[in-house]
């Protein structure tokens, strides 16, 4: 075993030509290996196996600074820098994230998670290091779906303008997490088959030189020709070029030396460099090579038949999507817009079913939200499905776009609340907050998934403003129940304490009860179907009869329910002798299952049950 | 005078060239005449003046949609399209917006104020419009400074592959608000100097056309050439073309006949067009086009002179300019950056003296944020200045770049609270709440200048991770004082009520209790300097002795401070008896004078002296 050895990249850079393929090879086979146990991106990361390797022949990224974009394919940097032991512990409560993080390795140069941040980043530390007179490179390592992202435009935009010494490899695989989309695609496609410049090259040498007078004339007058394009065309011949970028390429990701070579040209290139690197995802792991989408991110599966472990049972966003194709079937108002998840947001069904009617936008959520604006105003009912997180990016089009003009578009927040494994960058802890911040936005929880259907028409039929639907990755569990229109259900009759919570929590709010009624304590749980709007009526009536309340959220506390009904219940004059807001505090927790993560902050039942007891017997 | 006849667009279409001259000329002079007055954009409107005449001869902007990007541009719009007589109380309480407004008008079809979100609302009006089998033109109207803002690229990434019928005007006049900056600038200002190709055409007939059989044989190989050239390199020579766009342009945008042939002809394509137009801002009055900087957004100015009629006073804009020069003399690791608005956040002077550490970035917030990130990761200490509405783009990456790994990056944002007269767009009412989310931000809020200077060398130089200094447009007023580093500040002292407030509106806390010492009632007035983070134990030790609460903010309801202080006090365990949360509720005012806003609000001394009067008599 060559990887066993590998104990710091610099050995990397020791190994020769059949050291390196070996070394790749087994590379596969560890990720391979160990992803079927731990779940996790595999997809991607086999298809940056030389690539990494490459990177690590040229650079040192303890002093250079490698940024991963979202950070899907850092695994094999992970491994080659002093992480191996350490690998099966991914994704796991206290162990490796399965993204780039400075708190874990001097190699990892930043965070990373979500898309198109990586030049903008790569830019700002080029521009360190030249002011600081320093002396490293500055790499940024970008998907071709990441680059659909208008920030990544931003990045290259000033980045290709400040000729600011940087590489920008684009990892050209064709695909985001499904296939990619627009116009960008198309043009890197293009550029993918094209040896169209080189074939031309050959075919005018060959046709207008020669030793005719004639022929020998025109040649030289055609070196006008040649002059006119090299100046006017070819050196502009890529979007990346006419940014100001030196575009190399592209160039088989698959190929160590040709990558390695290529990788030192561009070190020494004194400006900003794209180089655009071909790769196979899935490569080298033939299930995962003919459905990269269902390999991108993977639960434990049998590496030898590619299965998975466990039968993928019904999720919220699975439900979310049956339902909205039941519902577009009734009326053709009805669009679906995502941003690159179709599968993941369970739109999968939509697409095949309404291609017309279906949209998918890459990765620019600001874009959906924005386009979602101008189809509601103009008579569609848009309907944009979209991780928690993500839809962070949306939050200036959210008021601009669809909230100045009080717009009927429906956003069905998905990943909302802790997602678990994905840890910091994923889990959808500010949603609660800033979508409440959106004037005229009514944002509803449901507990469960006949809720979610019933929100869901709602929704679309009876909301006239901007409305979001927020629901959690994976399944309901106890509550099974429907509480539409109200505003709130008492779920749970007690007069010791109440706690109020919404969405999947009420699940632990019911343990927390069931845990209590054993000491005799019995506690009120309320269950909030809509966070936003709230009226101070509405939490004079919710707590009525109530003096001590708990607020249950798995969001952070800035701006979250609790507060606002806390400040809600005091201007309405409601007496509350005690208060605990229990949610996620002021900090992102990092990766873990959702419910050592809820554990850990207190979340789950027993804490809340906890929390409760102690509270009481302080009084 | 032809302009007061227009009485409605469609009018437009019935002149005469001769006709069309004298409005074009006519409108001038009215703008002149009107913006002198009231102030307001003048050189982007001087600029469209061909341009929207010649959309209003090919379309009806009743029907088709014409969606402005920011919007600067949109006063001959409106003066044509039946405003023209309410044009005088243009940016005032109750009057005409600045900027387009659908329920103004239903000429105008979308709101605008933020950059580069029309392409993407045009692709989905456009995207209704076939989905609905209606049958209108969708026009978006986008500057080249808008078109830097990644959301652009998005729309237009997803608009050229959709295929769908709509109409991109480029009115590319070379500057944003400030000149423009970054690859794409340089992109366009090939394109616009560019004869290349019909030089070229011209060039290749001349040379290789001819009778000899030489020259035959030749021209007919070389038709390769031309046919290589156009089906590889010139349908995509420009980026739009890469995109799926059908390129048309530049085009001279003071030539109404000309453009209105160019916008004719793209109304006919079946598919996306870009068309190119080249305007000259400020174009007929040379006080703007000498200045078109200056005459951006003018006050009421001198139509003689072109001077402004009041001299302008020092504001926390030029203050934090002046003290960021001071202290990056003595810091090298100091940068400043801007979206495209160096004048309007007082970086002039930092741009002259400090070259290399200055970074306009164009209109591009995100990636400012991210690169600060990248910045601040390698050492340097960035400071990025932005409107407090337009750092709403950058709420993610405040998020992930910035906060995740706890950076020391400096935001100064401006335009905090209530601008006037620009109106909903550009009011600052989001920031306390979505900052004070961002885990580990502190948020700083001078209400004087010599504040603001200590503050900004405390943020720079005393707090670790992510600071924010916010502060509003314009001057100081009454306070004048310094309270730094302490929490909060006791003002005034009285026992009958509490005023908590922060920032500029500590002037109306203290009018009001000027107000309510006649009346014999005493309020204590506590100044907040930093409003996050904020602790249990920081609001117990403010609220000591406080029963009765007044919290004054200018920003939106959800999330406020006097929220987050409610929730705390309570779960400190502090009583309040009454508390009065007073703010722009859930709804952002309209165009008006901050003062008038306030007052309309409750928001200035009256109102707040009259609350806690009626508040007390209830009791």
């Amino acid at each position: 075993m060559i990887l066993e050895k590998i104990r710091d990249p610099e050995d990397i850079k020791l190994l020769n030509s059949a050291q390196v393929d070996r070394l790749c090879r087994e590379l596969r086979d560890f990720l391979v290996e160990n992803v079927s146990k731990t779940g996790g991106h595999l997809a991607s990361n086999l298809g940056v196996v030389e690539l990494t390797v490459a990177i690590h022949r040229v650079f040192d990224t303890s002093k250079d600074r490698l940024v991963f974009d979202v950070g899907h394919q850092c695994y094999c940097h992970k491994i080659l820098t002093g992480r191996q032991s350490l690998f099966h512990t991914l994704r796991q409560l206290g162990g490796l994230s399965g993204f780039p993080k400075p708190y874990e390795s001097e190699h990892d140069a930043f965070v990373a998670g979500h898309a198109s941040n990586s030049v903008s980043v790569a830019l700002g530390m080029a521009h360190a290091r030249t002011l600081l007179h320093e002396d490293y490179s500055v790499i940024a390592l970008i998907g071709d779906g990441a680059m659909t992202g208008g920030l990544s435009f931003e990045g290259l935009n000033d980045a290709g303008a400040s000729g600011e010494p940087m590489i920008v490899i684009l990892n050209d695989n064709g695909m985001s997490i499904d296939a990619n989309v627009g116009g960008l695609s198309r043009h890197l496609s293009r550029l993918r088959s094209e040896e169209g410049y080189n074939n031309f090259k050959r075919w005018y040498k060959d046709k207008l030189q020669g030793d005719s007078p004639a022929k020998k004339h025109l040649y030289n007058a055609s070196s006008h020709v040649k002059h006119w394009l090299k100046s006017n065309l070819l050196p502009e011949s890529t979007m990346f070029e006419k940014m100001g970028f030196s575009y190399m390429g592209p160039v088989n990701g698959h190929d160590v030396q040709k990558l390695t070579q290529m990788l030192t040209w561009a070190k020494e290139k004194n400006g900003p460099v794209l180089l655009h690197v071909l790769t196979e995802k899935g490569r080298g792991y033939s299930y995962a090579r003919q459905d990269p989408e269902r390999f991108h991110g993977t639960p434990p599966f049998d590496p030898a038949t590619g299965k998975p472990l466990r039968q993928s049972k019904p999720s919220f966003s699975s439900v979310f999507g049956e339902a909205l194709v039941e519902l577009a079937r009734e009326d053709n108002r009805i669009c679906a817009i995502t941003a690159a998840m179709t599968s993941g947001t369970g739109l999968s069904r939509f697409a095949k079913e309404f291609p017309d009617r279906f949209f998918d936008v890459g990765i620019a959520e600001g874009h959906a939200v924005a386009m979602a604006g101008g189809m509601a105003k103009q008579g569609l009912i848009p309907v944009f499905a979209v991780y928690s997180s993500f839809l962070q990016r949306g939050f200036d089009m959210l008021i601009h776009d669809i909230s100045l003009d009080n717009l009927h578009a429906v956003f069905c927040v998905d990943r909302a609340g802790l997602v678990g494994a994905d840890g910091q960058t994923h889990h959808g802890c500010f949603d609660p907050a800033f979508l409440s911040q959106v004037p005229g936005m009514t944002v509803l929880c449901p507990s469960s998934f006949s809720e979610l259907k019933e929100m869901l028409h709602f929704a679309l039929f009876s909301v006239t403003g901007p409305v979001t639907i927020r629901y959690p990755r994976g399944a309901e569990s106890v509550y099974k129940g429907c509480s539409l229109p109200v505003q709130f259900t008492p779920l749970r009759e007690g007069s010791d304490f109440t706690v109020l919570t919404y969405g999947i929590l009420v699940n632990e709010a019911l343990k927390a009860a069931d845990i209590l009624e054993k000491s005799g304590i019995f506690i009120r749980v309320l269950k909030l179907n809509r966070i936003a709007p709230l009226s101070a009526d509405e939490v004079s009536a919710m707590l009525k009869g109530t003096t001590r309340l708990l607020v249950l959220e798995d969001c952070l506390d800035a701006g979250c329910v609790g507060q606002r009904v806390a400040a809600l219940a005091l201007e309405a004059g409601v007496k509350l002798d005690k208060l605990i807001l229990r949610n996620c505090g002021s900090t992102l927790p990092t990766e873990g299952s959702v419910e050592q993560l809820y554990s850990s902050r207190k979340l789950d039942g027993v804490g809340v049950a906890a929390s409760i007891e102690e509270a009481l017997h302080e009084q």
